[in-house]
Formats: structure tokens, C-alpha cells, sequence
């Protein structure tokens, strides 16, 4: 088996052809048709073994995570992901991994009607680079840097579990059961394109939370040259962390990444409309705090009065916690 | 210096900023425009150390050729670069080795009018992705799969001359200025974007030649359904090809990679248009053979006759160069 014949038997999935794909794998480039209207969006992540990933993990799981992780940005930012290009480095050609991985790559490109369009297949140390293509109404992506004053901060869903789980990667101490659970949240996340649309229509402001509440936070706070204010007793804590790191909870909250939910803000009077429709889509967002003019995070303290909070998050640059 | 201070210092250079950049560098996502009448062509390639480049060469040497090898596959579909997306993977922060590597980058996606619009730096073993995206007009794009019976194969320039610099990497056995000459063929490839345009008007078929002419023609033949017959004496070898190699010249020309010309097929009707067209704007091409019914590679022997060619290229997972 070559590099041919191993994009050949791994990578041309004739499922998932999108319409607006004029051809995909096979050129020198793929070529695709952006609707007149529409605003094309660029992401690319590179996930590399032992850095984002262990080289343990089943394959169906890392192609997933890639995947996911990618679609996240694509949600943030308002859109739709719509194509993707996977650049694949392989120590060697071990044919059980790669059609494990074709497996997770698939069926997570399924899930969000995403067509692979091309990519590369390169032998070196475990890496892969995912570039994903959306589609956005023209105008109508959410940047980082719309917050204002007076705006409310929202969070999608309940944070700190994926950093849980990595603290738990080398030797667990909880239940078979709240394990699986938790690896499942890192391995498995699920991007908020189910939020896409309402954060298009009604966000001034929004990211993806891949390396921590307050270091995601921060990039929205240092863009939009405002400052946070967040409500500590507000924050929504994975349960699981709560039970298991009851007096660290807020920190691997604040500061736990690889969750992939959204951190956004609202103008103050589209919050009740933004809540209705949510409502009425069967989701759920949490406020957590207001913009305010100034710099930096704040967060309540236990007498209402405000602390200053350091943004902590994953840096590949330091080997620690902290940006 | 962290991960973001690092974008910033090395990599947000505000100098080519295209009109159809909504933004760029400092979201989750980039945001381009397609305009009407143009469809978007994506292409990836990942260069790893050691595979595609050496660690030792001067980090602008391997910025330069990576951008200029992605920028030959928009060359050979007749399409405009316009966007690159960067993903680098760095075992140390080295300032001196970012600082010459940002330079060798920038200087060359200004040759091109290309802007920078985002990517991911990641901590690892050195390799870096690149997606570019070029345009094309709507319908226009040149694949592989056009080639008919009767049709002109044709080639952009001489071949074989990076292939000999790279038998030359390993200890030099030519005088200092032919080596110069032959590294800087390696190091610099220039992509004929030059030719882009009358390959989208004329070309029936086209592929660059990034693994060698023959497998690349090869790629041609099997996604058309047909044969090429080549003319072993039409073949452009490089001069200090034949110089150093004599005797095993034509196997340089035919099997060495990283020419980054292009190789492509013309409808005979149109040759002597093509040629006009070609020679008004100071450029030639070789014609080397015919396509032909049926199937594989044949070249032309010294008595007239036709021996069948082993399509010859670089395959990542067999170390070895064949196909």
C-alpha cells in the first residue's frame, strides 16, 4: 500500500458529497462553490500525539476529537462547516489504526453533513492538521471583539469535566462508571453548532472555550478592550467536577480547557429575546457576568466585593497553566 | 514569550492585506470573500523535517519553498492564490529561527499577492501544514481527468535539476557555482502561476510536478483513462542535469521530484493558439508526447519503437522511489 491507494481505501467516503463540492480529493486542489450571500470561514488546528491526544487512544477517537475540535471554531464564530482538509502524519502505515480512524473521521464528518475535500498524507511523528471551511450570512460572523458595556456573559453548558479527565489520565480514582463518563466528555465533545444560528443573530462577541473559561474569556476582554466581571456563584460547574474536586471545582471551571463549549456576550437587551429562542430550541445557556469598560477579569468574592482574576489557560510554549 | 506574543511578533504582518479579507489572524476563524463568477480552490501539504526539507537549512529557505509548493498546485488547476492558512509545529521557541523563517514566508506571499489568514503554532517535532486557497473562474478549473486521445502532453521547463541537488545534499562533488545554482532550484521553486491563466483557457489536463514527471503524468493517464506516448529526445532536461549525469540524465528528468513544474495536456486543435499566446508573453513549454486509448506510460526507444516506463516518484511509506 501506497500513499494512493491508502487515500483510496481510507479517505474517499462517496456518502457525505456535499452539492456545493465541484470535486474534492484526486486534483491538485479540491474545489468548492460559496453561495452568492454567503461569507467563507477559515479554522485550522493541528492536533499532535502526547500534546493533545495520547497515542494509546483508539484512532476512532482521535480522528473524532480532530474533528470536533475544529468544528467547535466554526460554531463560534456563527456558521455552518461545510468542508475539510486533513493533513495526516503517520510513523508507519499500520492498516488496523488507519481504518479505525477512517471510521471516527467519518462518522463525525456525518454528523454535520461535512465533506472531506482533500489533505495530505505525509510520514513522520504522529500529528494531524485539520483546516475546516464554513459558510457564514455575509456580515454575520461573531468576532472577539464586539463586547461593549453593559453586555451579559454567557456560557453554553457546564465546564471543567475534559480537565478533570485529563487530571485522571494517569490513574484513575473514581467509579468505572464517572470515569468512562468523564473520558467520554474528553475523547467525544460536542460542538455548539446547535447555537450557531442565535449566536449569529443576536452575539456581539464569542469563542470557543479550548483552553479555559478565563484564558478564552481574556482574548474576548484584550479584542473588544473591555473588561469582565464575573459572578463566581454563576458559573456553571460540571456536576461530576463538583463531586469529585469540591474545594478546586471553580478553578478547573475557570481554567479547564478542551471542553469546547461557547463563552459569548449579549447586548443586555436582546438577552430575554436570545433566552426565548433558546428556550424554544430546547437549550439552555448560562449568564455569568457583565462587560464593563476598563481591563482584565474580575470575580465576586465571597463579600460581593471584586478580585481580580488571572486568565490561566493551556499554553504549548511554557509546559504550564498559565498565559 | 507565549503562544499568542509569538503570532503577533512573527506572523500578523499587516503588509498584504487583500480587499477580500474581512478578517484574519485573531479569531476562531478567518473570513474571506468569494466573489461572484469565482469558485474556491483548497490545497494542502504538509512538509516535515528531515522528509521534505533538513533541519539544518535556514528557516526562510523552508518558509519560501513551502509556501512555493502550494502555491504550484493553484498554478497547475489555472487558479489565483490568494489565502494561506499556516500550521507550525516547533520543538523550541527560537527567536532567531522564527524571526528568518517569518521573513522567508512573507517574502514570498508577496510575490504572489497572498495573505496570511490564520493557522495554529503547536509545540512538537518540526513539520508544518499549509492550506492555501486560490480562485478560479466558475467552470474553469484544470483537473487531471481531461486528457483525450490525440491530445498534446506538454511541459513548463526543464526537469531534473532539483532531484540532482538533492543526490548533491550529501557531500557536493560539483564546483561551488553549479551548486549554488542547483541548491537554489531546490530551495526556490518557482511556481508557474505565470502559466495559470492559459492553462484555465487551453488545458485539457494538468498536474504539477512535485514527485516526478512520470508518476505525475501517470496520475493524468489513470484519471482520464489513458495512455501517454512519450518522445524520449522532446524530454527538457536541465543542463547541468546532463552536464553531471549524462549517462542517467533522462531517469533525473523523468522520476526527480520537486521541479514544481507543471505538466499538462492540450487538444491539438489548440496547440498553435497555446503557442502564440505563450510566446507573446515571453514564456515557453516542450511538447514531449501524445495521449493516446488504452492505458499506461510508453516512451519512445532509439530505433522508433515504444517500451513501456515504470511510472516513477517519491512514496512517503516506501522509502524507496517507486510507486
Amino acid at each position: 500500500m501506497n500513499e494512493f491507494s491508502l487515500i483510496d481505501t481510507y479517505f474517499k467516503n462517496p456518502a457525505i458529497k456535499r452539492n456545493d463540492v465541484v470535486f474534492g480529493i484526486g486534483d491538485d486542489a479540491a474545489c468548492v462553490q460559496v453561495p452568492i450571500g454567503k461569507q467563507l470561514l477559515v479554522s485550522t488546528d493541528t492536533l499532535v500525539a502526547d500534546v493533545h491526544f495520547l497515542q494509546t487512544w483508539d484512532a476512532y477517537d482521535i480522528a473524532f476529537k480532530a474533528v470536533m475540535v475544529n468544528v467547535s471554531d466554526i460554531a463560534a464564530m456563527g456558521g455552518e462547516p461545510c468542508w475539510l482538509s486533513l493533513a495526516l502524519t503517520l510513523p508507519t502505515l499500520d492498516q488496523t489504526w488507519l481504518a479505525r480512524f477512517s471510521q471516527g473521521l467519518f462518522v463525525a464528518l456525518q454528523q454535520y453533513n461535512i465533506t472531506l475535500i482533500g489533505g495530505d498524507t505525509t510520514r513522520g511523528p504522529l500529528s494531524m492538521t485539520l483546516t475546516i471551511h464554513g459558510l457564514v450570512e455575509q456580515g454575520k460572523a461573531v468576532r472577539r471583539n464586539g463586547a461593549r458595556p453593559g453586555d451579559v456573559i454567557m456560557v453554553s453548558g457546564e465546564l471543567g469535566a475534559a480537565a478533570l479527565a485529563v487530571s485522571l489520565l494517569h490513574g484513575s480514582t473514581v467509579p468505572q462508571q464517572d470515569n468512562a463518563l468523564l473520558l467520554d466528555k474528553l475523547k467525544h465533545p460536542h460542538p455548539r453548532i446547535d447555537l450557531a444560528a442565535l449566536l449569529s443573530s443576536y452575539a456581539s462577541a464569542a469563542i470557543d472555550i479550548s483552553d479555559g473559561l478565563s484564558a478564552d474569556l481574556n482574548h474576548i476582554c484584550r479584542q473588544s478592550q473591555v473588561s469582565a466581571l464575573l459572578n463566581l456563584a454563576a458559573i456553571p460547574v460540571h456536576p461530576l467536577v463538583s463531586k469529585y474536586k469540591h474545594a478546586d471545582a471553580i478553578h478547573f471551571a475557570l481554567s479547564g480547557g478542551d471542553d469546547y463549549e461557547v463563552c459569548f456576550t449579549l447586548p443586555a437587551a436582546q438577552q430575554e429575546i436570545f433566552m426565548q429562542h433558546l428556550s424554544l430550541q430546547g437549550l439552555h445557556c448560562y449568564p455569568i457576568g457583565t462587560i464593563a469598560a476598563g481591563e482584565g477579569l474580575w470575580i465576586s468574592a465571597d463579600d460581593g466585593s471584586m478580585m481580580p482574576l488571572t486568565p490561566c489557560g493551556y499554553n504549548h510554549f511554557q509546559e504550564s497553566k498559565d498565559e
